[in-house]
């Protein structure tokens, strides 16, 4: 193979760079914290993102586009909001440069100071909260169901390729409502949308819960998450979804008439996901010999590949190769026919194993003799080799076997890595031997939950929706608990 | 109507104002110079993006994404660059915000100062040409064919919605060649696809030609351009293409070596379209009742508006008008069956001449019995009654129809407002009276070209492909000529 790529039980934080990086995902700019989105990452981005922009449309949501700026003064109007993100501000604070009067390069212009300094957004509550007071009069304008794609900052100290960028690219839906009722239906749809699009397209097991007071969004009423589990058995938070309240109507005095004529606060939601979705999948099915992408997201879904024995028949093997390729183009299957004479097949194979392409087909020139060709699948590496006849509809058929297989894998995977622990002890032991989900007993309290934290590095990732009620002691506290929740080391 | 628009004659400044606004585009925002894209005109701007991004993988580009901040210090790279940029900068000098040691809100942490300030990028060359010295090695890797669509940041003083904006939406694309001739024929390939995206999309027909060395794009060694003809006789530069040279591959360092293994410097390309054209299409197309859409990019093509007479066969009303959207939908319009029950049909009628929505249907109860509708088309306002029988068909040619006649309109209205001036002062007095583009003899030196602008407003917007040699005079300083340029005032 021409990439090395480090052992996934040796180096688990090199082995997801390798992928990311040698696999053509991102790339590490100059620009301390940002990267650069490569475009074999940006086609797996579009094709998340359509399938996203696609449910978001389905259920009546439209998108727009709100500044990339917002005025330091708007951050301060909610006071959880400005306390949440006030450390991580990109402040811009003047308008022009000019020529060095000492040197050869530019500099700031100190007469171009601005009066108020402009915020480079890190979510966009509140520059969108302070337009919906124009746009909402009555009852009669809501709900108000609107997204956006965009890109935000948030200045971040130690940072990593799409899990932690100081600039990401993200979708932010914004909703307003006439009822509390109306938001929180809201706020759990677009979670069951996030939930689908992870366990459907992603193929991602996600558990659905509420996050604890101290986790929430700053600003929100109720903070929803899915939460996955990558194959180190740390957590992922792979998106969230918020029940604002009238937090932001309040800030920015958004009131509306009802049906009676009385005038109230706008109930509102804010709900997304964002390239970090990327490192998710990235960890969560990859192997020792590269990515492996899901049929439904993956941007090429099989590659075929001639394997010619000097010029022999080769103009016979482009033209097999070609008219397989228009046939699974023509069925929907997006399909490269790579005859490129640079690589030899085996450089191609690794290549392609790198970059996680679901299926692989080669034709050699016995394969002409015999009507067939070998069929490859990249999740289990098994080998088939195959009549060249109905082959359309077998790698039709193969393309939604290995989506539903990979995803029954994370879930077997997921589901043998969620462990109830009784004891302080049996949690710590948990964390190191094994990994993964712990559901135990909490009192309920901050203080705990920050000293559970402080002493083990696990986390609350949410109180899980499906969870039953049950009698039961704090693994910390000792105090009486009706609830488990669900405790995890995470990214 | 509920909506007041200014007259196009009257006030052509405030007509266009109102269409953007009140037709649903956009609104201003509380950040200086930035702008809200509403729904509708998100919408627009999606369709028109889609149909861009189709044409630019057609011709083998991929897209990527690159950080939004770029280090000052890039910019002083390529002289010319930095020169036409430095005045336009927004500039992010700190990374953290502090509550105010003397009040209540937030004031930037002094503490929190960059080491080198970072730019909000006005487009990106220098950040991309500084990631493609890493990623080009020999010929094997070129032509690296990329496109990014993003928002970009030029401080402006005065601005206007979508044509002048501080921050705007666009697309950007950044190629690097093996060979000049190569670079070339993509520079001019792209502006071919805007010239077919501006005429056969938007209906806008454009001139094609090369900007004078003053209009180049800062850094580029030819900048090529479309022009188009707004209704009031201002010209509008539509997008441009511009074949960079070695320029930006010397400022960053991006060498390969070619087949013979010589190292040499690579040859780029760029070329932008932005948001911009929405304002072009507004301008172009919309008269006193409001916007007027072409239907390929309109985001609504048909709109049904059923008209009751209380409950009157209301439900056999909607069963018809349901059907009918169905049926169009199956056949690819885009269309909504409008059955508010809020608004009167004559608000909705004005409401969606106002948007400019291509097609209105309507039906009453006569339309029932005698199993016909009424079909208006917006852009002549043509009335018919129709046989509901066929109207599927008859619907999706008419759209076809508006399109080609739109586009016709608009080449009667560009062609007769091109014209020969041979004296400054016939070319003076073309300019006050009719307006739109003058073909006039120019002695080539930039010294006369901003003495015309600064006598007359006009500017050259280009050399025209299509010119032929002819000799002549130039109109300013009498010094022999061998070519007309095409002037105008613009936007």
């Amino acid at each position: 193979m021409s990439k090395e790529i480090s052992s996934r039980s040796q180096d688990y934080s090199q082995w997801y760079n390798d992928l990311v990086i040698k696999g053509g995902l991102a790339d590490h700019s100059e620009v301390k914290g940002c990267m650069v989105i490569k475009p074999y990452g940006f086609a797996l981005w579009e094709k998340m993102r359509d399938q996203l922009d696609r449910m978001f449309k389905d259920t009546g949501h439209v998108n727009a586009y709100f500044p990339l700026f917002i005025p330091k003064s708007f951050l301060s109007r909610e006071a959880a909001h400005v306390e949440g993100f006030a450390k991580e501000c990109a402040v811009v604070t003047h308008y022009r440069l000019m020529k060095d009067p000492n040197g050869d390069g530019v500099v700031v212009d100190p007469s171009a100071k601005l009066e108020e300094e402009l915020i480079v957004r890190p979510t966009s509550e509140t520059i969108i909260w302070n337009t919906y007071r124009d746009w909402i009069r009555s009852y009669r304008d809501l709900p108000l169901l609107i997204n956006q794609w965009a890109n935000v900052v948030r200045w971040e100290m130690r940072t990593r390729l799409f899990l932690r960028t100081t600039e990401f690219l993200w979708q932010e839906g914004h909703t307003a409502h006439a009822t509390a009722v109306e938001a929180i239906a809201e706020t759990r749809q677009m979670l069951d949308i996030y939930a689908s699009f992870a366990e459907e397209y992603m193929a991602l097991p996600v558990i659905r819960g509420v996050k604890t007071p101290n986790e929430r969004f700053a600003g929100a009423v109720d903070t929803y998450c899915i939460e996955a589990l990558m194959q180190d058995g740390k957590a992922l938070q792979a998106g969230t979804s918020h029940f604002l309240g009238q937090n932001f109507a309040k800030a920015f005095e958004v009131k509306f008439s009802d049906k009676n004529n009385q005038l109230d606060y706008v109930w509102a939601t804010s709900w997304g996901v964002s390239t970090r979705l990327i490192g998710g999948l990235v960890m969560a099915h990859g192997d020792d010999d590269g990515l492996i992408l899901p049929p439904r997201i993956a941007p090429l879904q099989v590659v075929i590949v001639p394997i010619y024995k000097g010029e022999d028949r080769k103009d016979l093997l482009d033209a097999r190769g070609r008219e397989l390729a228009g046939q699974l183009k023509a069925a929907g299957v997006s399909v490269k026919f790579d005859d490129n004479d640079n690589n030899r097949p085996g450089f191609k194979f690794a290549e392609y194993e790198l970059k996680g392409v679901p299926v692989r087909i080669a034709m050699g020139l016995r394969d002409l003799d015999n009507n067939s060709v070998e069929v490859v699948r990249r999740d289990t590496k098994e080998k088939q080799n195959r009549s060249a006849d109905g082959l359309v509809e077998y790698v039709r058929e193969l393309l939604e076997e290995i989506q539903q297989s990979m995803y029954n894998k994370a879930l077997v995977y997921r589901d043998q890595h969620i462990t109830r622990a009784d004891s302080l002890e049996e949690f710590e032991r948990l964390l190191d031997e094994k990994g993964g989900f712990i559901l135990a007993h909490w009192d309920g309290t901050a203080e705990t939950e920050e000293a559970i934290k402080e002493k083990t590095k696990a986390t609350i990732r949410c109180i899980p929706l499906d969870s039953v009620e049950e009698d039961g002691k704090c693994i910390f506290t000792g105090r009486p608990s009706r609830q488990r929740v669900l405790f995890a080391r995470a990214y």
